[in-house]
Protein backbone atom coordinates (compact mmCIF):
# COMPACT_ATOMS: atom_id res chain seq x y z
CA UNK A 1 0.00 0.00 0.00
CA UNK A 2 2.21 2.62 -1.41
CA UNK A 3 0.11 5.43 0.74
CA UNK A 4 1.16 3.72 3.88
CA UNK A 5 4.72 3.42 2.68
CA UNK A 6 5.10 7.04 2.37
CA UNK A 7 3.46 7.67 5.61
CA UNK A 8 5.78 5.74 7.51
CA UNK A 9 8.67 7.06 5.43
CA UNK A 10 7.17 10.73 6.08
CA UNK A 11 6.42 10.04 9.59
CA UNK A 12 8.13 7.31 10.98
CA UNK A 13 11.18 7.10 13.33
CA UNK A 14 13.57 4.20 13.72
CA UNK A 15 15.20 3.90 17.19
CA UNK A 16 17.91 1.04 18.81
CA UNK A 17 16.30 -2.22 19.31
CA UNK A 18 14.55 -2.48 15.85
CA UNK A 19 11.69 -0.37 16.89
CA UNK A 20 10.03 1.73 14.52
CA UNK A 21 7.94 4.67 15.68
CA UNK A 22 4.60 5.96 13.98
CA UNK A 23 2.96 6.67 16.99
CA UNK A 24 2.01 9.95 15.46
CA UNK A 25 -0.73 8.25 12.84
CA UNK A 26 -1.19 4.90 13.68
CA UNK A 27 -0.88 4.11 17.61
CA UNK A 28 -1.10 6.83 20.03
CA UNK A 29 -1.98 9.80 17.27
CA UNK A 30 -4.46 7.94 15.67
CA UNK A 31 -5.18 9.41 11.75
CA UNK A 32 -8.42 8.22 11.28
CA UNK A 33 -9.18 9.61 7.66
CA UNK A 34 -6.04 7.23 6.96
CA UNK A 35 -6.80 4.67 8.84
CA UNK A 36 -10.10 4.41 7.10
CA UNK A 37 -8.40 3.93 3.47
CA UNK A 38 -6.05 1.44 5.45
CA UNK A 39 -9.71 -0.58 6.56
CA UNK A 40 -10.76 -0.14 2.56
CA UNK A 41 -7.12 -1.91 1.49
CA UNK A 42 -7.96 -4.87 3.94
CA UNK A 43 -11.83 -5.19 2.33
CA UNK A 44 -10.20 -4.85 -1.29
CA UNK A 45 -7.99 -7.33 -0.09
CA UNK A 46 -10.54 -9.98 1.93
CA UNK A 47 -13.68 -8.26 0.53
CA UNK A 48 -14.43 -11.68 -1.10
CA UNK A 49 -14.41 -13.60 2.08
CA UNK A 50 -17.57 -13.20 4.25
CA UNK A 51 -16.03 -12.52 6.81
CA UNK A 52 -18.60 -11.40 9.46
CA UNK A 53 -16.32 -10.02 12.54
CA UNK A 54 -13.03 -8.02 12.90
CA UNK A 55 -10.57 -9.41 15.87
CA UNK A 56 -8.32 -7.58 17.14
CA UNK A 57 -6.60 -7.50 20.62
CA UNK A 58 -6.26 -3.92 22.94
CA UNK A 59 -4.93 -1.00 23.22
CA UNK A 60 -3.03 -0.54 19.75
CA UNK A 61 -4.90 -2.77 17.56
CA UNK A 62 -8.70 -1.47 18.49
CA UNK A 63 -8.10 1.50 15.55
CA UNK A 64 -6.79 -0.70 13.17
CA UNK A 65 -10.23 -2.31 13.77
CA UNK A 66 -12.22 0.18 14.07
CA UNK A 67 -12.07 1.60 10.77
CA UNK A 68 -11.43 -2.13 8.60
CA UNK A 69 -14.87 -2.99 10.87
CA UNK A 70 -16.22 0.31 9.13
CA UNK A 71 -15.13 -0.89 5.95
CA UNK A 72 -16.55 -4.28 6.32
CA UNK A 73 -19.97 -3.08 8.06
CA UNK A 74 -19.61 -5.94 10.69
CA UNK A 75 -18.44 -5.80 14.23
CA UNK A 76 -15.12 -5.90 15.71
CA UNK A 77 -14.26 -7.93 18.52
CA UNK A 78 -10.92 -7.21 20.52
CA UNK A 79 -9.35 -9.19 22.82
CA UNK A 80 -8.88 -7.90 26.47
CA UNK A 81 -5.11 -8.58 28.05
CA UNK A 82 -5.72 -9.09 31.58
CA UNK A 83 -8.74 -10.41 33.78
CA UNK A 84 -11.19 -7.59 35.23
CA UNK A 85 -14.09 -7.72 37.65
CA UNK A 86 -16.77 -7.09 34.80
CA UNK A 87 -15.38 -10.37 32.64
CA UNK A 88 -17.48 -13.50 33.41
CA UNK A 89 -15.67 -16.68 33.41
CA UNK A 90 -16.67 -17.85 30.37
CA UNK A 91 -13.99 -16.92 27.94
CA UNK A 92 -11.52 -18.53 26.10
CA UNK A 93 -8.13 -17.30 26.96
CA UNK A 94 -4.57 -17.72 26.14
CA UNK A 95 -1.24 -16.38 26.92
CA UNK A 96 0.64 -13.98 25.02
CA UNK A 97 4.64 -12.48 25.21
CA UNK A 98 4.10 -8.66 24.44
CA UNK A 99 7.09 -7.66 22.13
CA UNK A 100 7.42 -3.88 23.39
CA UNK A 101 6.93 -5.34 27.49
CA UNK A 102 8.88 -8.09 28.52
CA UNK A 103 5.72 -9.38 30.46
CA UNK A 104 3.49 -12.11 30.05
CA UNK A 105 -0.29 -11.66 29.61
CA UNK A 106 -3.52 -13.23 29.58
CA UNK A 107 -5.80 -12.37 26.35
CA UNK A 108 -9.42 -13.39 26.47
CA UNK A 109 -12.50 -13.07 24.68
CA UNK A 110 -15.83 -13.77 25.82
CA UNK A 111 -17.71 -16.91 24.56
CA UNK A 112 -20.44 -14.48 24.02
CA UNK A 113 -18.62 -12.94 20.90
CA UNK A 114 -17.06 -15.87 18.86
CA UNK A 115 -18.14 -19.17 17.75
CA UNK A 116 -18.29 -21.73 15.10
CA UNK A 117 -20.41 -19.82 12.89
CA UNK A 118 -17.47 -16.95 12.54
CA UNK A 119 -15.72 -15.97 9.50
CA UNK A 120 -12.99 -13.65 11.02
CA UNK A 121 -10.34 -11.54 9.72
CA UNK A 122 -7.63 -10.51 12.29
CA UNK A 123 -6.17 -7.36 12.14
CA UNK A 124 -3.42 -5.87 13.72
CA UNK A 125 -0.84 -2.63 13.64
CA UNK A 126 2.18 -4.74 13.68
CA UNK A 127 3.61 -8.02 13.33
CA UNK A 128 6.87 -8.70 14.98
CA UNK A 129 7.42 -12.22 16.49
CA UNK A 130 3.86 -12.68 16.08
CA UNK A 131 3.17 -13.80 19.62
CA UNK A 132 0.17 -11.72 19.83
CA UNK A 133 -1.60 -12.90 16.46
CA UNK A 134 -0.69 -16.72 17.12
CA UNK A 135 -2.43 -16.03 20.97
CA UNK A 136 -5.75 -14.72 19.06
CA UNK A 137 -5.41 -17.45 16.60
CA UNK A 138 -5.62 -20.17 19.20
CA UNK A 139 -8.64 -18.12 20.87
CA UNK A 140 -9.97 -18.45 17.36
CA UNK A 141 -9.29 -22.13 17.25
CA UNK A 142 -10.65 -22.09 20.60
CA UNK A 143 -14.17 -20.98 19.51
CA UNK A 144 -14.38 -23.11 15.99
CA UNK A 145 -14.91 -20.16 14.12
CA UNK A 146 -13.29 -19.79 10.95
CA UNK A 147 -10.28 -17.48 10.39
CA UNK A 148 -10.06 -16.14 6.67
CA UNK A 149 -6.81 -14.57 7.17
CA UNK A 150 -4.60 -11.91 8.86
CA UNK A 151 -4.60 -8.04 7.65
CA UNK A 152 -1.19 -6.35 9.51
CA UNK A 153 -0.20 -2.57 8.66
CA UNK A 154 3.14 -3.07 9.10
CA UNK A 155 5.18 -6.44 9.03
CA UNK A 156 8.79 -6.52 10.42
CA UNK A 157 9.86 -8.92 7.67
CA UNK A 158 13.14 -9.14 9.58
CA UNK A 159 11.76 -10.91 12.37
CA UNK A 160 9.88 -14.22 12.81
CA UNK A 161 6.31 -13.39 12.92
CA UNK A 162 5.17 -13.95 8.87
CA UNK A 163 7.28 -17.01 8.63
CA UNK A 164 5.86 -18.51 11.64
CA UNK A 165 1.89 -17.66 9.90
CA UNK A 166 2.85 -18.48 6.79
CA UNK A 167 4.17 -21.78 8.14
CA UNK A 168 0.52 -22.93 9.48
CA UNK A 169 -1.00 -21.89 6.09
CA UNK A 170 -2.29 -19.17 7.37
CA UNK A 171 -3.39 -16.30 4.78
CA UNK A 172 -0.94 -12.88 6.30
CA UNK A 173 -1.66 -10.02 4.02
CA UNK A 174 0.80 -7.04 5.45
CA UNK A 175 0.13 -3.19 3.80
CA UNK A 176 4.43 -2.61 4.37
CA UNK A 177 6.85 -5.02 5.37
CA UNK A 178 9.76 -3.84 6.37
CA UNK A 179 12.80 -5.80 5.31
CA UNK A 180 15.20 -3.42 7.27
CA UNK A 181 15.74 -0.11 9.07
CA UNK A 182 18.68 1.82 10.10
CA UNK A 183 18.31 3.52 13.73
CA UNK A 184 21.98 5.32 12.55
CA UNK A 185 20.34 6.61 8.94
CA UNK A 186 16.68 6.36 9.81
CA UNK A 187 16.52 4.71 6.12
CA UNK A 188 13.86 2.17 5.97
CA UNK A 189 13.74 -1.00 3.27
CA UNK A 190 10.05 -1.85 2.17
CA UNK A 191 10.34 -5.46 0.62
CA UNK A 192 10.59 -5.71 -2.92
CA UNK A 193 11.37 -1.53 -2.81
CA UNK A 194 13.61 0.60 -1.75
CA UNK A 195 12.52 3.93 -0.62
CA UNK A 196 14.54 6.95 0.30
CA UNK A 197 15.70 7.47 3.90
CA UNK A 198 13.67 9.72 5.98
CA UNK A 199 16.72 11.95 6.17
CA UNK A 200 16.45 12.81 2.62
CA UNK A 201 12.76 13.63 2.83
CA UNK B 1 -29.64 9.94 22.93
CA UNK B 2 -32.71 7.81 22.62
CA UNK B 3 -31.27 5.15 20.31
CA UNK B 4 -28.58 4.76 22.78
CA UNK B 5 -30.92 4.47 26.03
CA UNK B 6 -32.96 1.83 24.16
CA UNK B 7 -29.72 -0.48 23.33
CA UNK B 8 -28.87 -0.38 26.90
CA UNK B 9 -31.96 -1.47 27.82
CA UNK B 10 -31.91 -3.86 25.06
CA UNK B 11 -28.39 -5.33 25.71
CA UNK B 12 -27.63 -3.85 29.01
CA UNK B 13 -26.74 -6.51 31.68
CA UNK B 14 -27.00 -5.15 35.49
CA UNK B 15 -24.71 -7.09 38.20
CA UNK B 16 -23.99 -6.57 41.76
CA UNK B 17 -21.78 -3.69 42.75
CA UNK B 18 -23.15 -1.19 40.10
CA UNK B 19 -21.93 -2.75 37.37
CA UNK B 20 -23.74 -1.84 34.03
CA UNK B 21 -22.13 -4.35 31.42
CA UNK B 22 -22.29 -3.06 27.34
CA UNK B 23 -19.95 -5.28 26.24
CA UNK B 24 -21.96 -6.57 23.69
CA UNK B 25 -21.56 -3.70 21.53
CA UNK B 26 -19.72 -0.48 23.16
CA UNK B 27 -16.29 -1.78 25.06
CA UNK B 28 -15.92 -5.96 23.96
CA UNK B 29 -17.49 -6.49 20.89
CA UNK B 30 -18.13 -3.01 19.46
CA UNK B 31 -20.96 -2.37 16.58
CA UNK B 32 -19.18 0.57 14.83
CA UNK B 33 -22.16 0.83 12.82
CA UNK B 34 -23.86 2.31 16.22
CA UNK B 35 -20.95 4.06 17.34
CA UNK B 36 -20.98 6.19 14.17
CA UNK B 37 -23.80 7.43 15.54
CA UNK B 38 -22.72 8.05 18.73
CA UNK B 39 -20.22 9.92 16.78
CA UNK B 40 -22.08 11.74 14.91
CA UNK B 41 -24.58 12.85 18.02
CA UNK B 42 -21.04 14.13 19.97
CA UNK B 43 -20.71 16.26 16.77
CA UNK B 44 -24.12 17.84 16.76
CA UNK B 45 -23.42 18.65 20.38
CA UNK B 46 -19.81 20.03 19.92
CA UNK B 47 -19.55 21.00 16.37
CA UNK B 48 -19.61 24.49 16.60
CA UNK B 49 -16.53 24.29 19.26
CA UNK B 50 -13.86 24.45 16.72
CA UNK B 51 -12.85 21.12 17.97
CA UNK B 52 -9.12 20.37 16.45
CA UNK B 53 -8.54 17.14 18.28
CA UNK B 54 -10.30 14.15 20.21
CA UNK B 55 -8.86 12.38 23.44
CA UNK B 56 -9.44 9.15 25.22
CA UNK B 57 -8.16 6.90 27.38
CA UNK B 58 -7.16 3.27 26.58
CA UNK B 59 -8.46 0.36 25.86
CA UNK B 60 -12.24 1.04 25.53
CA UNK B 61 -12.41 4.64 25.38
CA UNK B 62 -10.69 4.20 21.53
CA UNK B 63 -13.59 2.57 19.78
CA UNK B 64 -15.38 5.90 21.29
CA UNK B 65 -13.01 8.05 20.15
CA UNK B 66 -12.29 6.16 16.75
CA UNK B 67 -16.18 7.01 15.75
CA UNK B 68 -15.88 10.81 17.25
CA UNK B 69 -12.81 11.72 15.44
CA UNK B 70 -14.36 10.27 12.11
CA UNK B 71 -17.13 12.51 12.51
CA UNK B 72 -15.07 15.85 13.39
CA UNK B 73 -12.51 14.51 10.56
CA UNK B 74 -9.98 15.60 12.81
CA UNK B 75 -7.24 13.11 15.24
CA UNK B 76 -7.34 10.91 17.99
CA UNK B 77 -4.84 11.11 20.54
CA UNK B 78 -5.34 8.15 22.99
CA UNK B 79 -3.84 8.18 26.51
CA UNK B 80 -1.78 4.91 27.59
CA UNK B 81 -1.66 3.59 30.58
CA UNK B 82 1.78 2.16 31.14
CA UNK B 83 5.20 2.83 30.15
CA UNK B 84 6.45 0.94 27.51
CA UNK B 85 9.86 0.78 26.13
CA UNK B 86 8.25 2.58 22.39
CA UNK B 87 7.56 5.42 24.51
CA UNK B 88 10.27 8.69 24.99
CA UNK B 89 10.06 10.21 28.39
CA UNK B 90 8.83 13.68 26.84
CA UNK B 91 4.89 12.96 28.16
CA UNK B 92 2.20 14.66 30.09
CA UNK B 93 1.82 12.34 33.00
CA UNK B 94 -0.83 12.10 35.45
CA UNK B 95 -2.22 9.01 37.87
CA UNK B 96 -5.15 7.45 38.02
CA UNK B 97 -7.35 4.40 39.49
CA UNK B 98 -9.37 2.69 37.56
CA UNK B 99 -12.58 2.19 38.38
CA UNK B 100 -12.95 -1.88 37.67
CA UNK B 101 -9.37 -2.32 38.43
CA UNK B 102 -8.29 -1.79 42.29
CA UNK B 103 -5.03 -0.70 41.25
CA UNK B 104 -3.72 3.08 40.20
CA UNK B 105 -2.14 3.33 37.08
CA UNK B 106 0.05 6.10 35.39
CA UNK B 107 -1.36 7.33 32.39
CA UNK B 108 0.45 9.59 29.81
CA UNK B 109 0.13 11.35 26.41
CA UNK B 110 3.45 12.02 24.10
CA UNK B 111 4.36 15.96 24.57
CA UNK B 112 4.09 15.45 20.70
CA UNK B 113 0.62 15.28 20.40
CA UNK B 114 -1.19 17.91 22.68
CA UNK B 115 -0.06 22.15 22.70
CA UNK B 116 -1.13 25.01 23.48
CA UNK B 117 -3.10 25.43 19.76
CA UNK B 118 -5.37 22.14 20.53
CA UNK B 119 -8.78 22.48 21.07
CA UNK B 120 -9.76 19.10 22.60
CA UNK B 121 -13.36 17.44 23.05
CA UNK B 122 -12.67 14.49 25.64
CA UNK B 123 -14.72 11.16 24.55
CA UNK B 124 -14.80 8.04 26.76
CA UNK B 125 -17.56 5.32 27.12
CA UNK B 126 -18.23 5.51 31.12
CA UNK B 127 -17.84 8.06 33.57
CA UNK B 128 -18.61 6.76 37.27
CA UNK B 129 -16.32 8.19 39.81
CA UNK B 130 -14.23 10.03 37.31
CA UNK B 131 -10.72 9.12 38.08
CA UNK B 132 -9.61 8.60 34.55
CA UNK B 133 -11.58 11.90 32.97
CA UNK B 134 -9.64 13.88 35.80
CA UNK B 135 -6.33 12.31 35.04
CA UNK B 136 -7.04 13.40 31.13
CA UNK B 137 -8.20 16.72 32.63
CA UNK B 138 -4.86 16.83 33.96
CA UNK B 139 -2.88 16.07 31.24
CA UNK B 140 -4.81 18.24 29.24
CA UNK B 141 -4.10 21.17 31.54
CA UNK B 142 -0.33 20.50 31.71
CA UNK B 143 -0.05 20.82 28.17
CA UNK B 144 -1.82 24.04 28.08
CA UNK B 145 -4.80 23.14 25.31
CA UNK B 146 -8.08 23.90 25.49
CA UNK B 147 -10.76 21.68 26.99
CA UNK B 148 -14.24 22.18 24.85
CA UNK B 149 -15.75 19.54 26.98
CA UNK B 150 -16.14 15.92 28.07
CA UNK B 151 -18.26 13.56 25.77
CA UNK B 152 -19.72 10.34 27.87
CA UNK B 153 -21.57 7.20 26.28
CA UNK B 154 -23.00 6.63 29.47
CA UNK B 155 -22.61 8.32 32.92
CA UNK B 156 -23.41 6.69 36.22
CA UNK B 157 -25.61 9.37 37.68
CA UNK B 158 -25.70 7.48 41.30
CA UNK B 159 -21.86 8.08 41.52
CA UNK B 160 -19.86 10.96 41.93
CA UNK B 161 -18.06 11.79 38.42
CA UNK B 162 -20.35 13.77 37.00
CA UNK B 163 -20.55 15.88 39.91
CA UNK B 164 -16.93 16.65 40.30
CA UNK B 165 -16.66 17.51 36.89
CA UNK B 166 -19.54 19.93 36.59
CA UNK B 167 -18.19 21.35 40.14
CA UNK B 168 -15.60 22.47 37.86
CA UNK B 169 -17.04 24.20 35.66
CA UNK B 170 -16.61 21.73 32.44
CA UNK B 171 -18.89 21.24 29.84
CA UNK B 172 -20.27 17.16 30.55
CA UNK B 173 -22.06 16.05 28.11
CA UNK B 174 -23.78 12.51 28.79
CA UNK B 175 -25.62 10.57 25.75
CA UNK B 176 -26.73 8.26 28.81
CA UNK B 177 -27.52 9.12 32.65
CA UNK B 178 -28.36 5.79 34.41
CA UNK B 179 -29.87 6.98 37.74
CA UNK B 180 -30.16 3.84 39.47
CA UNK B 181 -30.34 -0.12 38.58
CA UNK B 182 -30.93 -2.82 40.44
CA UNK B 183 -28.98 -6.73 39.62
CA UNK B 184 -32.22 -8.32 41.00
CA UNK B 185 -34.83 -6.97 38.73
CA UNK B 186 -32.38 -5.95 35.59
CA UNK B 187 -34.56 -2.39 35.91
CA UNK B 188 -32.73 0.64 34.03
CA UNK B 189 -33.88 3.83 35.57
CA UNK B 190 -32.43 7.08 33.55
CA UNK B 191 -32.64 10.95 34.44
CA UNK B 192 -35.45 11.89 33.21
CA UNK B 193 -37.76 9.27 32.01
CA UNK B 194 -37.91 5.57 33.41
CA UNK B 195 -37.44 2.93 31.10
CA UNK B 196 -39.10 -0.97 31.34
CA UNK B 197 -36.86 -3.22 32.92
CA UNK B 198 -34.68 -5.59 30.92
CA UNK B 199 -37.00 -8.74 32.12
CA UNK B 200 -40.10 -6.87 30.42
CA UNK B 201 -38.45 -6.01 26.98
Amino acid sequence: MDLLKERIVKDGQVFEGNILKVDSFLNHRIDMRFLKEVGKEFHRIFGSENVNKIVTIEASGIAVGCATALAFDCPLVFAKKSKTKNIADDVYKSIVQAYTHETLSEIFVSKDFLGPSDRILLVDDFLARGNAILGLIDLIHQSGATLVGCGIVIEKGFQEGGNRLREKGIRLESLAVVDKMDSATGEIIFREEKVKSIANM
